[in-house]
């Protein structure tokens, strides 16, 4: 199979390999000509046989959208383009409306793994008209987890059922590292446990919490015990946002993952906002220290009778 | 009525010139001398006619528990201690059963109303036999709101009713604080609202949300309309936390009033210790840039397909 | 001054009355001809000199979007139109843009007050240019509180700022309702406290929790002791959902608003549909009971070691 | 090696015929006849050579705590107890310091591995001196998951270490499993998502949230897709709530387990109490529709202005 591929980045850069490595004939498109095996879309496009398939691996928003929009100039009847990236789901249904315009096809596919995905295989999520996915299955096979009858799913036939099916799995993801952070800022601050990562490690065989991402916590907490070298700063790519997003639309509750986004947000404050809201009543009830901001709080006074 | 008063900080200081003020004899006692009408615990027992009735505002914990061991040794058969402090209901059915081996009664009270209660009175729960609580009336008559039958109830003959009602009343004052502030945290991030502390002003009067917290807010706002000169930082005075541990062993959901209290928790950290975790885990699964401590968090990566 | 108001009815039926008893026109309009004074928008319009102001007061999304398209086509240069309804505040960008383009101005305005404004007045956000607001200011000072400079507020120039405002008011009142709601509920459940309206009547006064939403859940309790005539279930209209959602966008950690939020989504669920999956799982790792639907819970099996 | 065994019920008895299966002798003990080996606890430690060791299975609480009690007549100087159940940390230094007055070693272990453990091993966190559990290391050795080096691990040297990671491990897993449960139950509500087993068996492979707790959700929902067999109902066995417990008590923020654990105390009430209070609030401020108890909740009047 030929197939084309946009975005040679960290995750698209990896994913030509495996291609290639199924013997797959990939052509890449970078804006980083040290990357790209061509100089333009218009070669990538060029180089590739009827009815070319082009995935698309660039950032959600803009960068996927100008992509897909160039690429509708490019393509035409019966060519199929693959959105791989981060892309809200509510993007798919317009990007494969104006394809279709041109009968161009369009699969959303949504794509976990990380840097583990070159060697143990991608899990993809894939969303749109079976007939349409049909064209991209090579690649699918290629990409997929080798080992394993899992590691893929077709989620329906409306474009976006991939990317909020992957969505989903994010937010899922932000609450079950949220619940082994709080276990183990418990287990750090008490003394009564000595060695906290062998309790984790431990924890990797038998217990109901074993996983993957446990796996994870563990090497990292055998290379730094406390974590010391590490901020405590986390970023969101998005789809923790839109998964809540969608719960509220649906009326569905979702507080663990909620909270888990919102210990992100508060996470990346220098000084936490609603806190300055919550000292300022304080004072206006009396009693309380308020801490200046030039002044480090050190001693509190006696508690006071209201909170 | 004659009536000895322990503690005279913030709160018993006020309220010792309060009673004064509606006729009572108060004699104080402090371990600041400058603040003291006696010498010490003995010379207010001295002072006291018989029921001697003693009320004690000192902090919860130890400094409550001493006092009111010492007093058992100063008192007898027909007198009172009142604890106004800010005791877990938990301990006063300990200092009720103890001080009832020397038929001392026992009486707690929590006491609401911070620097304005000298002015405005005192909001009043209690608990305890009617019969005790009878011999403190005149004090409870003397720090209660003067212009309203409300502002003091009898919550309950059980030691510890009091201080459980108060308890409960400083665990919905930290989520009406926390809902005002992630209110105030939003409108101060966007643009389209352009005078926030109008908009708080505005919503004293006729609104759903008007309050004395909210009025409180506004003559911050007034002061230091962004709270520049404030660090994001709150205490807690214990209430909050016992508030849902009371709920937990009851299986009481107390969503709200406990995602207050950890907001709390959260600005008191240097760095996010839970987050350490968190970014350790993305570090694990790659493609996210984690932020070594000494290094600022400036550009992000673009997002990675993965959380 | 004259007015148009369309939409009568509890809210627009009330605000007609408070406008006409300080001597304004109004002339109002309702698809139920019962209370409607014309039998048309046409009428409506036609009835209004120059420039006209019409106020629009019905349910938000489509209702609001056709009335305001309508009102489009009757309206010409110079006049206003006023949104106070629930609009979420950004449609109010798209429809101040639709009505400029027939040199008609907009007004968004976020109203507060319930059943309670007719007597009391109506707390009113709004938003917009200060020229089109000034040609609604008379109609803004017959609805607002007489007897505060509070209870209005021009909350920015932009279209949307009023029930940008609003919505925030919403949130942090939901907030509010679910702190009173869980420290009733654990005071409902001890036995400790044994009359819990008496301790929420003492609050009303001198306490930090006193508030207007405290004085109506008091008259409630008055009425109805344990809340027994009530069902546990709770709509919401809207706005809280967009204060979630415009938090999250903005990077704006909530936790005690979204999880009020969540609390009445789960008491609108005849059965909790998350918690089946966590049965699903804890029937996996066995040893826990699991409850067939048809069979109700009954005795639980000794705690086995694992959740 | 000989080894007591008090408690033979679904996890005692399988952990006998592990333990037996390795070559050890195990006298078990249970109140039911039809399990026990002997006939009493007397016989139990009668069969047993110096030093003996016992492993007590029962359920926390009270019935470990008497069963600890009477072993206490009946051991001696370097024999040693195990509380291998679900017993709350703070149990421990009661139980070693009273088995200390008589010479006994103890050794407190959390157990996890459920029905599977029979199998696969359970994964053990024990505390106390490690003098003493060298004593019961042959038991271990056999519980364990046989195939790792994890599945065990001492915690710390002082009684409760083991029984604190424990809980800690099943706070993780609550707020693991609503994780899994609020992305499934996001999904089962929408339409965009086909087939939502086949996306959760997809992702066991490849993905981030891949763990033993989605197997076992897999096929649980490969038995019942949509878990219509299932009550959304889910009891709690105390080691959530002490996590949280310990959280508070140390000012450790937790607000995905916390949201966890609340989760199933709402599951468990037949109408939502809390929300009983905000339906209150809000028939007090009007306008909504409030669902007496015994009229179903129909149709929802127009929103109001007011939440």
């Amino acid at each position: 199979m030929h197939i084309g591929l946009i975005g040679l980045g960290k995750m698209g850069g990896n994913m030509r390999t495996r291609m290639r490595n199924a013997g797959l004939t990939v052509v890449g498109y970078d804006r980083n000509p040290d990357l790209s095996d061509v100089d333009s879309l218009e070669a990538l496009v060029e180089a590739l046989p009827a009815p070319k398939v082009v995935w698309v691996m660039v950032p959600a928003g803009d960068p996927t959208r100008s992509t897909i929009a160039a690429l509708k100039e490019l393509l035409g009847e019966g060519d199929v383009v693959v959105d791989g990236g981060n892309s809200k789901y509510t993007d798919d249904a317009v990007n494969a409306a104006s394809l279709a315009e041109k009968g161009i096809g369009f699969v959303d596919c949504g794509v976990s793994g990380g840097v583990w995905g070159l060697e143990n295989g991608y899990a993809l999520m894939y969303g749109g008209p079976a007939d349409q996915a049909e064209k991209v299955m090579p690649a699918f096979e290629a990409l997929k987890p080798g080992d394993s009858p899992d590691g893929i799913v077709h989620c329906g036939s409306t474009p976006g059922a991939g990317h909020f099916a992957k969505m989903v799995h994010n937010g899922i993801e932000y609450a079950m590292m949220q619940a082994y952070a709080e276990g183990w800022e418990l287990l750090e601050k008490v003394d009564i446990v000595e060695n906290v990562p062998d309790v984790f490690a431990s924890w990797r065989t038998g217990t109901v919490v074993r996983s993957w991402l446990l796996d994870l916590l563990v090497e990292q907490l055998r290379e730094d015990e406390h974590l010391d070298e590490l901020r405590g700063y986390a970023e969101d790519s998005g789809e923790g946002r839109w998964t809540v997003e969608a719960a509220i639309e649906n009326a569905v509750p979702m507080p663990a993952i909620a909270a888990s986004l919102f210990a992100r947000f508060v996470s990346r404050q220098d000084d936490d906002v609603a806190m300055k809201a919550v000292a300022a009543m304080r004072r206006g009830f009396g009693g309380h220290a308020v801490t200046r901001k030039d002044v480090p709080p050190t001693v509190s006074p006696p508690p006071p009778t209201d909170g």
